[in-house]
Order: structure tokens, then sequence, then C-alpha cells
């Protein structure tokens, strides 16, 4: 086959046992969407070019690794990059809109760039936002979410979080005033403290000019409590400050008495690189980082409170407070793909054999289907003795043969494969057959 | 805004009410495409251009308005016009495929062409195929499997069916042998015998030299029952005439005995366009073709066999035998959504209402929705008429009011929204009202 065939260098093909599992990803993930009240929605992945690089949406880094082409008409297109500007669009072009808004996408998106693990050129982006609400309890509402998402992915996660006006006021406290692209230099270096050495971190601090005495100040402060900082700063924390140290207050007054908050770590240097972020950030990650021998010290995703940028896109003077999360997908599926590694789980429930009796055993097969069982026939001639180590080979938990016999007397036995047992029932006994296969 | 930010001619957005249709009618296709044994599998939008214009998958038509792009590496490429090339090469390069293959898959394809009615340039197919065998018992499922569907749908519908060796085995046992061109021609008009009058046929078929009592020979035979047909020709049948009346008479025999068969129209002069298909053919069309006053006379999807393609695509002189099937979830979704014109289905169970009382209303949310219930809360701080009016008009069932003698006495009341009827719990009591909740 022509080697210019081949899958492209940073795009997936899923095979079914894959798929399977990202598909129950999805679907495990959509269910707790649906319990927080959001809704599905879809856009386009072929989008204006002049969209997706909006100044508000993307920086330079991006547009770069965004495909570009064009159609019959000569318009510049590009595929888009991510969700966000898909969903700040909707909200933009779409009048009639209720506020809060609240939807889920799980789509496509696309990058231009180098790949390496979690980088992709086609991935799927798993999206969970609301715009409207300014209230803390929505923030709070997202922990809880995101702790029952992956209590339903039977994922052991922790939630680090913090609140980026709490990270500036104390930079602008220990540092004095600085301005906006200092706070935001000295927040960048702030959020690699995890991958740094203190001194490290110290010697890149000194080339933006921070003096060492304060840099080991910020250092001490970011590695208390919530608690202890509170108690620090609160008397006279103003502005900025106070309204993280509030912010914060409220988020643990609101998830203390659910269960989201066992899982809830402090992180005060959290800050999630991007710009966008205005309020709380948070990130997941593994509580036990390593399943089965491999190291998962990655984020599985992550979210914050974005109160401006939808607000400056629609640009109209209302506000459109927002806030929301990804939840990594593809690294979720490596991780349950390595704890369930080995295992083969069947798609068939029942595997039927016929010896010369095709029409009895597709009425049979067809009876059962009705039922809501998953029924296979075998279908390529093979001899008995083949078919069934095929059952055996892809787990299929009962096969049932039908040969002339079978028919003439009307009963047949279904083989339970794993332990071995018979059990016989009347060939058109659906409703007991569909039992005992159910509760296997 | 930017009016070059608009959403493109030919691509779509959908916003809840439309998506949440739309993911309806993915979830009800996929859970019988599972009961036939059918896995999903994902393959890349993004492709090598040389896999698109593979001389077996795409012809001149569909390569025009391929979407053509490349990246940073300046390989040529193209976004994907559907999803049977992907399917192909998915069989080509995964060597460890176990047969028969069964998948299916829901994705994005792209067309860069004119935009009307059921043409766009980004649209969703739903594809269900399988490789690997040869018994019509296959054909058979198939048909099954597209009743079913449909019935999971709530469509009425009738399943058109044919087989291309019964329609070119009587065109040459009418006309004399031909070459495979004419065949071609001949058929290309047969297939459009609905939409042109008998004396349109005739003048057309007389373009390309078919003799007027011949043609008029052949509408006769096109009209009858395959029972007659049968009857009139199987004595003497030899050649693919023999093995298309066989297969048919194969197929009506596995489908006789299930509900299918009530909806199976046999359909001597379809032929599906398309030059891939080599036996069995069907569309679906509404039984009923009218919704609401609105008419829908197009296509709900089809499928057949393609013994060839993907044979002649892997090359390797090994067999592969293939049949397959789209749903038009476009159409499907077009018809159900003027169903059910006018019905608001609320996403959410429960609408909480707190009157200074954030923190309880937040703990209530959080205990009702670990039961699995859909619980919104009022977070934009509106008086509680207007939430009320908002609980109303999104057709929410149930909504709760708490205030601080809520919290004082430990007692709610759950309002149902349509009789006006108040049910009291104690404020904890999570499975009560999920009882009464569920039980609407």
């Amino acid at each position: 086959m022509n080697k210019n065939f081949e899958t492209l260098k940073g795009t997936y093909e899923y095979l079914p046992a894959e798929q399977t599992l990202r598909e129950e990803i999805k679907r495990k993930l959509t269910e707790i969407f649906r319990i927080y009240g959001f809704s599905p929605a879809e856009t386009p992945i072929l989008c204006m070019y002049d969209l997706l690089a909006s100044k508000y949406s993307a920086d330079a880094d991006i547009l770069n690794e965004t495909y570009k082409l064009s159609d019959q008409g000569e318009r510049a297109l590009g595929l888009r990059y991510d969700l966000t500007i898909c969903f700040s669009k909707l909200i933009a072009t779409n009048g009639s809109i209720v506020m809060p808004f609240k939807r889920y996408e799980i789509g496509k998106v696309f990058r231009d760039g180098p790949v390496k693990l979690g980088r992709n050129r086609e991935f799927t982006q798993c999206d969970v936002d609301i715009v409207g609400v300014k209230s803390i309890m929505q923030d709070a509402e997202f922990m809880n979410l995101t702790h029952d998402g992956f209590k339903n992915l039977g994922l052991d996660i922790e939630i680090r979080y913090n609140n980026r006006k709490l990270l500036t006021g104390l930079i602008q406290k220990i540092f004095g005033k600085l301005d906006a692209d200092t706070t935001r230099k000295a927040i960048m270096l702030i959020d690699k403290l995890d991958k740094l050495t203190n001194d490290e971190l110290k010697a890149e601090f000194k080339k933006i000019d921070f003096d060492g005495e304060k840099v080991d100040e910020l250092l001490q402060v970011l590695s208390l409590s919530f608690d202890k900082i509170k108690e620090k700063y609160e008397a006279d924390a103003e502005g900025i400050l106070k309204e993280g140290i509030d912010e914060l207050s409220e988020l643990i007054l609101y998830t203390k008495n659910t269960v989201a908050s066992e899982d809830m770590v402090f992180s005060p240097y959290l800050a999630r690189g991007i710009d966008i972020y205005t309020g709380t950030v948070w990130e997941i990650f593994l509580k036990n980082r390593n399943v089965n021998g491999h190291d998962f010290n990655v984020s599985l995703g992550g979210g914050g409170r974005y109160d401006h940028i939808i607000t400056e896109f629609v640009g109209t003077g209302e506000e459109y407070p927002a806030i929301g999360m990804s939840f990594g997908l593809d690294v979720i599926y490596e991780i349950l793909n390595k704890m369930h590694e080995g295992e083969v789980k069947s798609c068939v429930d029942l595997f039927i054999i016929p010896i010369g009796t095709g029409v009895d055993s597709f009425k049979l097969a067809s009876g059962l289907r009705n039922e809501g069982l998953k029924v296979e026939i075998e279908k390529m001639d093979r001899r008995v003795k083949k078919s069934m180590n095929y059952a055996n080979k892809e787990n299929i938990p009962f096969v049932v043969v039908i040969g002339e016999d079978e028919v003439k007397n009307g009963k047949i036995k279904l083989k339970d494969m794993q332990s071995g047992d018979e059990h016989e029932f009347g060939i058109g006994d659906y409703v007991s057959m569909k039992k005992i296969i159910e509760n296997k």
C-alpha cells in the first residue's frame, strides 16, 4: 500500500478496544455535566480565520500553530485550535441566549505544532463552561463537578486550587505596586515553583530584578496554609488581596460540607499559565501519581474563572463573567488504559454458532436483540471448534451451538464460557435467557 | 462585532435545545449498533491528500470539493470527505484486526461544494460497516438493524431494497451482453425512475442507444414484485441474474420471521447512485412523507454491499467483502425537530431558589446531585418572582424556595410547577425527594 496513506504524525486512529474506553469516558463525564445542569452545544471546526485571530482569544504562538486554508470562494479559513473561542463567538452572535448559559462541548481541535507526549495535532477537547454568573457559589460548584466527574471515572484525584487575585495581591503586598507586565512575569515564574528548585527560581527572579530577600519572603508565604495566610494578611488587606482572601473563604465555606472538600488542596503558587484567568483557578492530578508502574505527573485537566475575555470579545459594554474547565480526555484515557491493562471486555453478550441452521439462528438473535441483548452470529462458516476458540479469545461470556437436533426439539443450551455450566432453554424463551445473561 | 466572525455558510452551530436532540439521536442509534455487535472506532479528520485522492475511493467530483491544506512540514493534506475512505485505510494498515471487523463511527466530514438543503460544508456522518463476511445473513441483519434503529428513534419508515446483481442481470437479460460502462449508464438512468416520467426516461435511454421496445420491457419488469420476477426468470437464469435472484431469496428468507419484514419494500429500480455497490442495496424513507405539514421526500439513509472496494484498496490479493450503511443524522434531526416542535424539555429536574441561604442551598443541591438528579441553583441574585418566571419559562418541573425559616425548621417544600402541588420534606431527605421527582 502507498506509504503516503499512513496516518499523519500527531493524529490518531482509535480501534474498537481503545475507542470503547474513550466513549465510556465521554459518557461518564456527560452524565455528571447533566447532573450539574449543563447542556450540550456544538460549534464548527471550520472557522473564519479572522475569528481565530481575534486579539481576545489567541496569542501569537497559537496563531503560528493554526491550520490555515481557503475555500472555493477564496475566503481565509482556519481549523479551530480550542473550544473557548467558539464558545465566545456563540455568546456574541446569539442575542437570544438566556443567562446564565451553561454548555459542555466535546470536540476535535487542531494545532500544527511539534508533536510530543500530550501535544497532538488533532485531539479532542472536553469543555464545560458557564457565562453570566459572578457568584462564588459557581466556582464552588465546579469543585464538586470536578470531584464527581473523576469519581464517576473511578479515579482518585486531588484538586489543587488557588485564586489569581490572592496571588497577585500577595506579590504586590510583598514587592509593592508593580505594572501589569511585571506582575505577569512574576506569576509565570511562580507557576513553575513545582518544577524548579528554590535556588533556580531565585535566579530567575533576579533576571527580572526582584530583590532576593523579598523573594525569600514570597516563597515562605507560598508555603503556608490558607488559614495562616488569612491570619497574617486579613486584618489590613485591601484591594485585590482582600478580594482574593474573601473569594477563597467563600469557596471553602460552600464546599466544606461536601465530599469534594476531602480532595481539595490549597496551592497558593498555582497560577495556570494562561493570561485569561481572573479569580479561582484549579488543576487536577492523580493522588497517587503512579498507575501500574507508570508515572503520571501531568495535569488531568483544570479550569478557572475568566471574567474579562468574553466581555471584551462581545464588546457591548455588557458584562459576561465566565468560568469553565477542560477535562483532559487523552490523559484520562491513558491512565484508565493502564489501570485496566490486559482486561479484554467483550462487546457481545452471546455468540450463536449455527450448524446448518442459519434461519433459526437468525430468528433467535433477532428475538434476543429485541430484549436489548448484544448478540452476534457466526457468519464466516468456520468450524465449530474455531468459532468456540474465537468466542473464548474475545471473552464472550455465553455461547450457544444450534444444530438440527436443537431446532427439532425446540431446546437450546447456553454455555457459560467461564464456569463451563450449561443452561437449557426453550428456543423462544428470550426473557429467561436474558435473566441468566444479565445476572452474570 | 466583526462581521468576519460569522459562522461560515454551510457550517452550523447547534445551541443546547438543538444539540440535546442531536445527542439523543446519536445515543439511540449507538444503542442499536451495540446490540448488533458493532463497536466504536475513531479516525482522523486530517488526512494525507494522497489517501483521499486514492483511485479506489474518490471520484473527480469529490476531489474538487475536498478541502486541501498543508502543514509546517509542507505535506499535502486534506480534510476527509467521508468515513469510508478512513475505514478502508484502517483495515489496510492494521494487520492485527480480527475478521469479521465491525465498527461504527460518528464523525465530521467536509465538502467544499455549493450549499443547499441536505448538502453542507461541514456535517456529521453516522456509519456502520462490517468487513469480512460474504454471508447474506449479514445483509439481512442490516435490514433488522435499520428497522430497530429507526424504531428506537420513534420514526415510522420503509426500507426500500434491491440487489445490484439482479438489476444488472435483468438489464443484460433484456438488452443482451453490454460492456461495463454502458451497463453503468443504464443503471444510473434506472435509479432516476422515481424522479422522471416514463417518456422522459425513454428519451434518456434513446440518447445512449437503447431500443424503445426493450426499454418498455425493462420498465414493465421493474414494476413487478420479486415473486413475479423470480417466477418469470428463475428457470433459465444464469450468471449474475441467478446470483441476484438467489441472494434476494435468501435475504427474504432470513428476514421474513422478523418485524423488519413489515417495513421492507422490494424496489427493483433502486440502484443507489455510487459505483461501489455490488449486491444488496437499500434506502430509507419516511412511510408518511409528511410531518406536521412539512414534506420529507428525501432519503434518511441507506447502504449496501461493496465487496470489491476494500479488496482493491488493500491490494494484497486477499478478499475483503464488506457491507455498510449511513444514517442521515441531519435529516433525522430535522424530522424529529418538526415532530416535537414547540415542546420545551428542561434539562433540569429541580431549581433551588435561595433567599440568603446560599450555603444550605448548595448543600441540598450537592445531596440531590449525589442521587443522580439534575439540579440547578439560582445564582444571579434575581428576585424570587423573577426566578420563578425563569423556572416556568424553562419548563423546570420542580422548584424549591429556601429562606431562613426553612433552614431553621429543617423542612422544605418542593413545588410541582405543573400541578401547583407542594410536597414537604426534611431538608436532608434526598431519597424521598428523588422518588417524587422521578415519578413525575
